[in-house]
């Protein structure tokens, strides 16, 4: 079984999202060794600076090189990257799970990713060129992965 | 105030997208003059034949014409259509609300829209190249919607 983590930064503060989240959450135990690691993001004032802001990125990725596990194929989501269909991203991840065995999934603050945290993983990833909130872009991602598994095993979910 | 109609397909079965769809609509409330139409699905059977899924698309494509309203801007959702940023599409939706003064947006069933809505709409939007729920979908689109008028005013919302 392929081992998931996933690491965040925030909580999610609506209920919707939580719940969206735990469901997809439980129905992932079926297919992977999930695990979501949700880390405090840094405060910054009303109107930060970029210097500000780098600075930030850079102390949160401190906490996000703390929790990527070392063997991991390294998955930055970012929109900047590169855009897969349901299918490639599916193929991609039987892939890793063969070389690897464990997929880290990394999803920034509502500032993104420092560029060192991009550039310590094997792949950047992009949902889409429209802008989410973070908080929704975990509900998104974890649909996501979940819906790789179904393609993966051929089942009805993925039409 | 933009007026925007969103035309959707089937129910949102889960308390949590009907929720988070539920939070949009109210805050969207301060910004235009929304509608939201929820069309029912029509029934396949488990394994639908191409023919079948092309049939069940145009009778739900007759229930989708009977909901435009006449002098609105037509924006389709399907995966082929045109990727833009949020900023792209706020600037897009100001110029709509100018020259038209009504958006209708139409998200299709599992099985998508039909080639004569396609057809019937000014502009095809696609959201991303992966997969979602149409559910989700709708919630996606009403965030992005959303951030759009907080973009057009400046506000913190989209930093």
């Amino acid at each position: 079984m392929i081992g998931v983590k996933l690491i965040t930064l925030g909580t999610l503060k609506e209920a919707y999202w939580r719940d969206a989240a735990a469901e997809y959450e439980k129905r992932l135990g079926a297919f992977c060794r999930l695990e979501i690691v949700q880390l405090k993001e840094e405060r910054l004032s009303e109107n930060p600076t970029e210097g500000e802001i780098r600075q930030a990125l850079e102390r949160e990725a401190e906490k996000i090189f703390a929790q990527i596990p070392p063997k991991a194929y390294r998955i930055a989501l970012c929109v900047e990257g590169k855009q897969l269909s349901s299918e490639e991203l599916a193929e991609r991840l039987d892939r890793i799970g063969e070389s690897h065995g464990e997929v880290c999934l990394i999803i920034g603050s509502s500032f993104g990713l420092s560029d060192s945290v991009k550039q310590a993983c094997q792949m950047k990833l992009s949902v889409s060129r429209l802008t989410f909130p973070h908080q929704l872009m975990r509900v998104l991602l974890l649909e996501t992965v979940y819906r790789s598994f179904h393609i993966l095993r051929g089942t009805r979910y993925h039409k």
